[in-house]
């Protein structure tokens, strides 16, 4: 399904997508679930969690401040989401920065099957076993491509590595995805926001290489259009909503991909 | 007491409003507290409850992202309340989509004594009993007026249902508030916020259903005031502050209900 | 170190900043320490807090919405802070309002090398063992400066009391800053928000009484480049955040302490 296509279905169907995530930047990707059309909730509580996932159509894992309970809540909530078959997308903020997070990731995907992971350079690298450079919660090295191809091959799930140039690979080939603009690395969140859209889309259209894509690509674009007129971070973080809103309610302005860059790189690479 | 005297007294007596809320929202709660000229302060831990609500002149309580601790630091809290007397207001988000959220609502509506409810169409529809749709935290469907007079009649307190028209009934009448933006439903958040506003207002005008329909007509207008030269919901947010903080300062703006759209419905439906 | 200096310092090092901090401000927390060119992280379980800190550059405690769990959180990460010799900062918010806060506070300060504290009026007062009016997180009254003074005699560190003026003492002199607009008090977290400047100048600069006014001197200078052309107080925090980011950017504007307003108050009075 096309980007346009998925905006439509979301849009229609108001999807409920279910994110158990961090405190630092929830308002952000509850305002940007919301701004793609799609209903966010944030349930992180064992108790109402497996329920929560049983209503949505998405599930999003956002590890950026985890604690031991929150990890519990993922997997139940996950369970659920398996059980009934729809999308889990993991955001494994800070891996590679603490056996907790990194643990946490690894746990996730070796006892959900997962739909997507998207996450920084560094953050996917781990995942995929290959040296990274990670400091807090920021990727400082690292070849993206390589990293979200082998993880995609080792994980057997679509991987997005996120960075100037986004490269999303389901292992067999991997998309490379050019929009954005620097102010978005200025931003907290602007990562999480990435995945909350990807969450979106994936409530509709599946884990696909060419829906993470999409996504990645009108969050990228939207981040074109809020620039224009942003006077530093600041102003540009309520630009950005306002871009995504206006996109999301007007599907036909990219239609056939337009502004959209995003381009296949050809076979990945073998493992 | 008018929405104007109101103003005034918050103003003047800088009440302290304890909020137990959610952290997806909790900073723009927190702001739109400020932003009337009452004192914000959020204190969740069973081991401050009591003696933060001691302090204040209003608590409000809100169960969007709850879990089993903050249910008991809620109820400690408002025994607290209840002892010196001063309001409690409950925003029961999500009651109808899980039972830990649903009982929650129910056991903070039992065992504490709550001025004034404010939720949505479904959610104060759950609380009365009837048959609603919630996905997540968003309602989909219900009469609102119906919801708040059962509820209000059912529950013995003020309830408030919001939505395109807020209804305010306390059992015997009901409001209809018909001030807003339709942005306002494209923020996360702007229920919460004008539980908030409720909450500033009950601290010195208490939970009457004159004195709940005057704070969310305030904030709806704030919300119109807002809309002007806003770009979308990203631009919308911080604007309204901006306009809540412009009203605030200047009560003689909304002297005598000016700008309000508040209309009496006659009396509630019986029973 | 003059605060131009620490600015091209962070802007080349790119210190890693951990934040355990409140729920609340944290967004606020996290863009303010990006913005000064450094990288913030959040991590509050117990189980990561000592492997966080151990990667970063500087720690800042944030005590406003604390809980038992987040105390023993912060002194995990205190202690291995302070084994490797990077500076810890402390604000204190709501010492005085409830025993928990004020207890933890002294804690911290008891079991911790702390090299700045950074805390209103009040707070300051509490921690100084001055008699202080704190409603929930605000300051009503008090000598800022006589309680910066009192308390870096008592305690033995920097103390900032901040306000209309900021006083920073380290027991021997003591600063007066004088920057600052009154929209930062209209903003929730403004407070948060100066802290951490404190803890992005410490993480290169360490806790001199100098480096402390120095953070407390742009941040104030941010908010009055901010306030041009704001409407509000909403309006003003997106523009806080650029002028932030715009003065880090080109630490030539504030060459030999250009824009600051900073003074020396002599030495401080006997305890």
């Amino acid at each position: 399904m096309n980007a346009a296509e998925v905006l439509r279905r979301i849009g229609e169907e108001r999807p409920l997508v279910h994110h158990i995530t961090n405190y630092v930047t929830v308002n952000l990707v509850a305002n940007v679930t919301l701004s793609t059309g799609a209903l966010p909730v944030m349930a992180h509580a064992r108790e109402e969690a497996r329920e929560m996932a049983s209503l949505a159509s998405a599930l999003v894992l956002n590890i950026g401040t985890l604690d031991p309970g929150q990890i519990e809540a993922m997997l139940l909530a996950g369970r659920s989401a398996n059980r009934r078959g729809i999308p889990v997308v993991l955001d494994p903020v800070g891996a590679g920065a603490t056996p907790l997070r990194t643990q946490a990731a690894e746990r996730i995907l070796s006892e959900l099957e997962v739909s997507a992971v998207c996450g920084n350079a560094g953050e996917v690298a781990t995942l995929a076993g290959l040296s990274a450079e990670v400091r807090g919660v920021e990727s400082l090295s690292g070849d993206a491509k390589e990293a979200a191809e082998k993880a995609a091959g080792t994980l057997g799930v679509t991987v997005a590595a996120t960075g100037v140039t986004d490269y999303v690979s389901d292992g067999t080939r991997t998309l490379a995805v050019e929009n954005g603009h620097p102010l978005m690395g200025h931003v907290v969140g602007s990562g999480c926001a990435s995945t909350a859209v990807v969450g979106c889309f994936a409530a509709v259209g599946g884990g696909s290489a060419q829906t993470v894509a999409g996504a990645l690509a009108l969050f990228g674009l939207a981040g074109e259009v809020a620039a224009e007129g942003a006077e530093g971070p600041g102003t540009f973080e309520p630009r950005l909503l306002d871009a995504l809103a206006g996109l999301a309610a007007d599907p036909a302005r990219i239609e056939g991909g337009s502004g959209f860059r995003v381009r296949n790189t050809g076979p990945a690479a073998g493992p």
